[in-house]
């Protein structure tokens, strides 16, 4: 009962508290749920379970819609149990990537900014029920978020209905640590008032009608922790080729050694690449990401970063253990914003971010494609990456100069899907070297980026296709008949490698 | 003499009158220039024209930044003569366009919101002579630009040296309708403080530092006029689609009959689109463009339009004469601001433009090919359409649905160049109607594409293509050997008609 004192502050929401299945008994066919939840943080836990077990007895479809992707299996439940109609904007399961492929429900692949907009704008099917994951509610009616906000500010503002999940497991100190700000439509907007990283802007939780408040229940279950992998010699080598690119910039009077805001992208390599940053001359960084990844606490514990602002914290198992019981620690170094404002175009380009993020392939033009497998098969999505490419001050993108063992050049003649156009690259970074595409001509980029940034196994090959593109001529010569044959001839054969190819 | 105390109002400034080959003489092999000019109004013209008359005895390259494409024959003299090493950011020139598709000279298309960033940022060869068109200069030291402000602000305040050209055949009324204004360096930058599209936020004209102004030339030569067509039977049914789908807007409640700052490419399909609006509903609209065309003076003449922000007035002959002497008739509707404010991803987003621009082509996931004919050969450039795209209220591309006599579908299985990816198009129309893709996965965009937009002939065979691509499954379902063979099969034999192509 402390607990619930503590936690629902004010007391005349204290009959509103529900068991998990109850208020996944309000949830009928055909509605559309808001959910918390941004790379498998914060993520509302027990109602979605609960909604899973119904799943599996009744014949029921929903549209989800979320901040990013949801931890706790909920993904990989909701794929598997067939609940799903849409899903939008982003998801990072295998399993759900894999119905997603099979055509089993829909995916919107969304800018992570722009969700947002398309709610407020009244665009999408109207949000039946926000369910959000929170700390507590306080007094005077705000939500506080746990350990993401994702959308969910936007999601509480209009869903006909809220279901609160009061989690006891996630670290009542966040409390005090999230700045919550929604613009106003579009048209009747003010400047949203960032210039800087650690501006603080909002209210301290997600002001709510509380008659709107349907239920609340209680849970007490972590968040997932993240799958990162280990920093590894190919990881190691892409952060220093890119430590070599902004040493440049300083040498070159573009950036002192405090650099620019930083953002970087979700998964291994992109955290490996911070993490390189350990050992740099750089010092009283900033981050403006999305997710704040183990990279960015290490960079802070070694006084490397002065402050993060992120819409999300995602991290490993040992990691969770050594922040979050102190995070007092950590109380004037961050601040947790909704996705909207993390990844918004305005605030990235007044800023100038330094944005990094992860290619699967990119092309001789600096094409990037950030999401699907031979030109079909949805990865992850584009998430964020979108937002920050286009905005920054320097948009850099890394990759592995290859992929199943060197069958895949991730430098291709021509990508099978463009997420980012070569007007929104400005460097790409694999272990091979840098390629700084800033005011260049395509023929110039192909050239500097063949040279410098594929693996010497493919050099020769890129080299023969940019020859024979360069007989047919054009802006952006290509062997059309021969630009994708690198994705058919792997889907045939098993390898890109002509060498290869030609001695089967 | 009237004219030179009435246009150089600082008076320390008139020994620096000089000749357009006196101030042409001072530039040298391997410059850089920036030139005023942004499709076809506003450009420098005599430094230039005097600049080629000496290329033509005298081997040498200087490379061009412009605000976006010239006129006066400049593009197509630049080029013939061969004085071009790089040319940024946009051009629109027949000659000119052979000449890069030929490798002649780099030309590197950008997003005309980001030439400026690049200048101020110092990623660009730094500028040794800006070259501005003026009406007048003031006595405290204002450059007053005339018909278009492009990048001349940004130019002029990083040149080693400033060429002002005063321009006396271009309206005097036009003081007083410009609005100058220059971010601060990214990282120390607040907010653009436009909310709406009348707000003025700067000065009449762009401050100089007058040290640094070399020479003053006097010219007599009016802007060339734009080459649009007349709207036609395909354009005016574009636009009727158009119209029915903001109808429809208005009828779900999300928009007023006011619609929203409308953004109108350039050309001519975009000048027949807007054209349409006169017979709508639709009144006390409001534009937020770059490019004012004649049809936005025809909404202004038919009370349609209220008030018009744009960087450059580009007309056509009758019109700039009905215009230009009755220049006063617009005052209070009209402001000219540099590109970047004009395309600035911030403005946009907050004021949540309706962005109507041109396809070459789209596929049948909504992905657009805005400059590249067969994937190679670029036409005139990305232009601005993806600072309108990205971050407008509704992004919406327009093309007929076959070029070429119909040999050419313009909605193909997979466009052989993406300027703006799925994630950015929101609404296209064609001649046949309109798809409005918001919250549809692919497999949901390609059957409404195909059906709605296609042309008749072409819409079986997309559809085969289509449903063979769903037996290889995927988020993005291609057969991506046969995905660019549309473009292969027009390319060897003229057609993209099966029917035709098999009879062959």
């Amino acid at each position: 009962m402390e607990n619930v004192f503590n936690r629902i502050r004010n007391h005349h929401l204290h009959d509103r508290i529900v068991s998990a299945e109850q208020a996944a008994s309000w949830i009928s066919n055909g509605m559309t749920l808001g959910l918390s939840g941004f790379t498998r943080a914060g993520d509302a836990k027990a109602v979605p379970m609960a909604l899973v077990e119904r799943a599996r007895n009744e014949k029921m479809k929903v549209n989800v819609y979320t901040g990013a992707s949801l931890g706790s299996d909920i993904d990989r439940l909701f794929a598997e149990v067939g609940l799903l109609n849409k899903r939008l904007p982003f998801q990072a399961d295998p399993t759900m990537r894999k119905k997603i492929n099979q055509g089993d429900f829909y995916f919107v692949d969304q800018h992570l900014s722009k969700t947002s907009e398309m709610v407020r704008g009244q665009v999408l099917q109207p949000i039946d029920f926000a369910i959000v994951e929170a700390i507590a509610i306080t007094e005077d009616n705000m939500i506080i978020p746990s350990t993401s906000v994702g959308n969910s500010m936007v999601f509480a503002a209009h869903a006909k209905s809220i279901i609160v999940e009061i989690n006891l497991a996630q670290p009542q100190l966040l409390e005090g640590l999230h700045d919550l700000y929604e613009p106003e439509k579009q048209g009747d907007r003010s400047p949203i008032p960032i210039t800087k990283v650690d501006d603080r802007i909002g209210t301290l939780g997600i002001p709510v009608d509380m008659a709107k408040v349907r239920g609340i229940v209680f849970t007490n279950q972590t968040d997932s922790p993240s799958t990162v992998t280990a920093p590894d010699i190919d990881t190691n080598t892409i952060a220093q080729h890119l430590i070599a690119f902004l040493r440049g910039e300083v040498q070159e009077g573009r950036l002192t050694n405090r650099l620019a805001p930083l953002q970087s992208g979700i998964g291994s390599v992109s955290n490996a690449v911070l993490h390189g940053l350990i050992d740099s001359e750089f010092t009283d960084l900033e981050v403006y990401s999305e997710v704040l990844q183990d990279a960015v606490f290490e960079l802070m514990d070694a006084g490397k970063v002065r402050f993060a602002s992120c819409c999300s914290i995602t991290l490993s198992g040992s990691k969770m253990e050594r922040v979050f019981p102190n995070l007092d620690q950590y109380r004037d170094k961050l601040v947790l914003r909704p996705q909207e404002i993390s990844n918004h175009p305005e605030v990235i380009r007044r800023m100038g971010l330094i944005a990094i993020n992860t290619a699967l392939e990119f092309d001789i033009y600096g094409n990037v494609n950030s999401t699907h497998v031979l030109g079909t098969q949805m990865m992850n999505g584009i998430g964020g990456s979108g937002d920050f490419a286009r905005n920054s001050r320097i948009s850099i993108f890394v990759t592995k100069s290859t992929a199943k063992d060197g069958n895949i050049s991730s430098i291709v003649p021509f990508v099978s899907h463009v997420d980012h156009t070569e007007h929104d690259v400005d460097v790409v970074v694999t272990e091979q070297g840098y390629a700084d595409l800033r005011g260049l001509a395509p023929r110039e980029r192909a050239e500097l980026i063949i040279e410098r940034c594929a693996h010497p196994m493919y050099r020769e090959q890129l080299m023969d296709y940019y020859k024979e593109a360069l007989t047919r001529g054009g802006q952006t010569p290509h062997v059309l008949e021969k630009a994708l044959s690198w994705h058919t001839n792997f889907a045939q054969s098993g390898t890109m490698l002509q060498k290869v190819l030609q001695s089967v």
